[in-house]
């Protein structure tokens, strides 16, 4: 069984819902999500792990890093994207009461002021609240901005969709699952890690991209946390391309290990934007097996050159 | 005039008080604060920007970088510490009823239990506010768990401090001013700004740090931050060592304004740590001079070696 | 005044007279060519520096450091090619003796046994005083194999040329002389100096090396050559893309002398080949240029980003 | 049979004695020195490869690339120390003809002003032949300048040793053999390669040393040779602390391999001087060792960190 950061109705759950059909369970925080997936109650966990706008979710990579291992064996990635829902039967025109969360609206407000300069909009405390609320008969209000799947879940008619006002924000989820055999490669795949450095100073951030860089492994993103032992210590959690079983990423992996204090492997997963690694000269799998075989022969007599 | 991220009685305030006595007015966000400072209305801000177990504050940083220029004119680091505050004559043992945020509770819940283990303990929606409601002779709330200068704000008694269950916790905070002539140098600076890359690449990062470490410029903090265009696209928020006019850091910020797209300067300013810098060798303004007078030789005839 | 290494007729010469009609006086040494340019009996002289198939001129480079400075002013490129030069009147099948340099010997061999199988060979002591014994009615040789220049001066025939075995080989000269103001910039030029370090590290050439990569500046080449004071200890000569006035080679130079023990500056002049320098987006001196103007606007009130 | 470049009596000679008192076969050339080994018509070679005054000795390395495989295991220091040697019975007093080589005279030319200002000197084609002469009876010198090895060879007196006018000159000597199982690791070793470059850039050269940089592996000597197709083109000869089988320097080769167009191995060896290497925290064979173990954890269920 999966589980994902609920209630049910969230992107999250859109984002879950987009990888599988199974039957899947809300929880109320990412670390309970977490926690569940730790003790072994559901299978993976969908959380959100970084937003185009937002930056960084903290709490997720924190509680990801806290505790028993586990491992991200998946990635998501869903646009933030609204619609107007009504209860069935309403249209757009006769729209007079809006329910939704504060966040969304700030996301609307021009959307809603041209499209529905009369209605009267209230904050709820989360755009799948709003959705359950307008599809109750009794309720006051008659639609609700939220995503799409709390449309679909409370049976709402969707009378207007993509209604931001700024499009194009997307917010990028993983699937988290206990350690155990890592997914297969797919060959568009990255892997996610965090390092902590022997000493806190600048070059050990340096030495540790040196790391990366050498052996040909591009990274996608790098994030800075503090370690919580003291102010000016951090570790980095970092988004390389490739997976565990390309050659160059172990090797880095094994350089980054032996000159950081501590390294957290967090998996290797396919990329949801399927783009292929850009894989320089001399660092394909080909490279390093003729490196191998090249080492061979240097101890044979008459060794071929 | 001075303002700070209110409201009166928190750690901001409280960091304001430690570096000035001056008249502060209290505004209610961040943003807000920045924008007095911009449009004139205050001549300074104080707002938070990293805590050592939360990491950055990233809204502090995205309102500095978004908008008209502002620079940083100073650092202040303060201990997160809790006292518990009673209403004058309130001795310890009689407290029934603490009141606190929730965030606080959390931190000194071990405390509480130990010392006041039938003591009802009631959230309220700051901790300066609930020294302010302590204070009321009216209330059936005893106790507040906040920040010391809550307690005195509101007139309250200290009837233990250091409470919390961690300690060891500070926050960093900033005192925000418009661009101007950077503060005087005092040897023992930082300066923090942001960069924007031409692209989006590992290797961009790489020639980033570089660009210090040629120099002999210890970086103390790097931050990604998303550029808020597309996934995977960011800029970095970077405190060096070091003062503008220190020869090495003007040349930094020279060389990193070469490479890349954007550079955003956020000032200079004394340490608060007064820690000295480590300058290798080759790196102090003595050895740029030096390094000049010898360029000034080479083509004199019989230019001395 | 200019000097060559001589004798007059050899590839020195030639390279000499390939940019200069002046008159020009032959030193039996590189040493007393050098010291003629810094005692002022000369201004200038032409010595080789590299060969494509020898490798550096070592006693060229350790003369050119050694004792009162000296620059190089420009660099002529020979190619090394050999012809068979006769008595006048005598035809390629009168040939019958042929004399020689045993090192231009070497490179002929295929093309005299294939074309004068018959006749023989005798070494003299240079190909120059080949050309002027053969050039003597009453010698009992009857051709020389040497440079183009040897057989015009000593009134030979050309019956014979490009005779090498292996073509392409062509030596590097320099043309040397007393410090003063630099060869104007062409843009296509290069820049000569040598590079001692602190401590005989490996990491020093590492970072003498980074201090011209991050400032965009090529190298052509870099030769180590002993210090003399103790086994291990090098000393680095760097051959840079681009002129002394070249803003990021200036700073390249300001760099590498504030982490180099001493930084012997040889000149700038323009490339033989007349390569343009590849200049990386970031580092022409209209970037330096615009970089130093951003840097101004970072003190001024409201100064515009 | 061992094998060196002669004659006998040379300091080449000297360096071979002093590691092994095996009967010994004089060659004539570096190059015919080295086909010996090659050929099988000896099992190794001593020769020299660096003096501390002139620098590398660019025909064995030319000699060592071209050709059937060979790799170095040994090497030896040899001081360039000069003593006069005398007819036996010649006191210093009497010395009135010093027969030497000119390198050599150029050397003891004070010494000799100082202490036998009153002698003839003459030049020999080389300081063995200067040694063999004057052992002759018949012979009108009566001293020669040479190695000791000479004067004992010769049987002849030494009158005067450690004559150099500049002491502290050395010479750096390698035994040379066919490939094969290379010799034991001692812990102060030290590892030759040649390395070809795909493209003639200043940034490959970079590249090359930053593999041997991250994995912590200092380089005791660097060259650069022409590859002898055009100019600008070079290959660089590498001298690198520790052995084969130090896992970071199998790493650094491997990695060498896979980013060069060509690599020739020219052996590990148990270093002259004896000095252990300085390795870095984390690049021990441990490290490496903890390095792997760690990563086989990483696909275990509830693998441990």
């Amino acid at each position: 069984m999966l589980g994902y950061f609920g209630p049910a109705g969230t992107f999250t759950h859109q984002a879950l819902l987009s990888v599988s059909d199974e039957e899947a369970v809300a929880l109320p925080s990412v670390a309970q999500a977490l926690d569940a997936v730790r003790s072994g109650q559901i299978d993976g966990a969908v959380v959100p792990i970084e937003n185009s706008v937002e930056g960084g979710v903290s709490a997720t990579l924190d509680e990801l890093i806290a505790g028993d291992p586990l491992v991200i064996v998946g990635e998501i990635v869903i646009p933030v994207t609204f619609g107007l829902y009504t209860r069935p039967g309403t249209r757009l025109e006769d729209v007079r009461h809006v329910l939704t969360h504060g966040h969304a609206l700030a996301q609307v407000r021009q959307w809603l002021s041209r499209e529905l300069p009369e209605a009267l909009v209230t904050a709820a405390g989360s755009t799948a609240g709003a959705a359950l609320e307008v599809a109750d008969p009794g309720s006051r209000h008659d639609a609700a901005v939220c995503a799409r799947v709390a449309g679909k879940i409370y049976g709402l008619d969707e009378v207007a969709y993509g209604i931001e006002d700024n499009p194009g924000a997307v917010t990028r989820f993983v699937m988290v699952g206990r350690p155990g055999p890592v997914p297969s490669r797919t060959g568009r795949d990255k892997t996610t890690l965090v390092a902590y450095m022997h000493e806190d100073r600048s070059g050990a951030l340096l030495e540790i991209l040196e790391q990366f860089a050498v052996r040909g492994v591009n990274l996608t993103r790098i994030e800075s946390r503090p370690t919580k032992t003291f102010l000016g210590s951090y570790c980095f959690a970092i988004d390389a391309e490739g997976h565990l079983h390309d050659r160059r990423v172990t090797e880095a992996l094994l350089g980054l290990h032996r000159i950081c204090r501590d390294v957290i492997f967090l998996g290797s997963y396919a990329r949801a934007d399927k783009q292929p690694p850009d894989v320089p000269m001399g660092f394909s799998d080909a490279d390093f097996h003729s490196a191998t075989q090249w080492l061979a022969t240097l101890e044979r007599p008459n060794g071929d050159r």
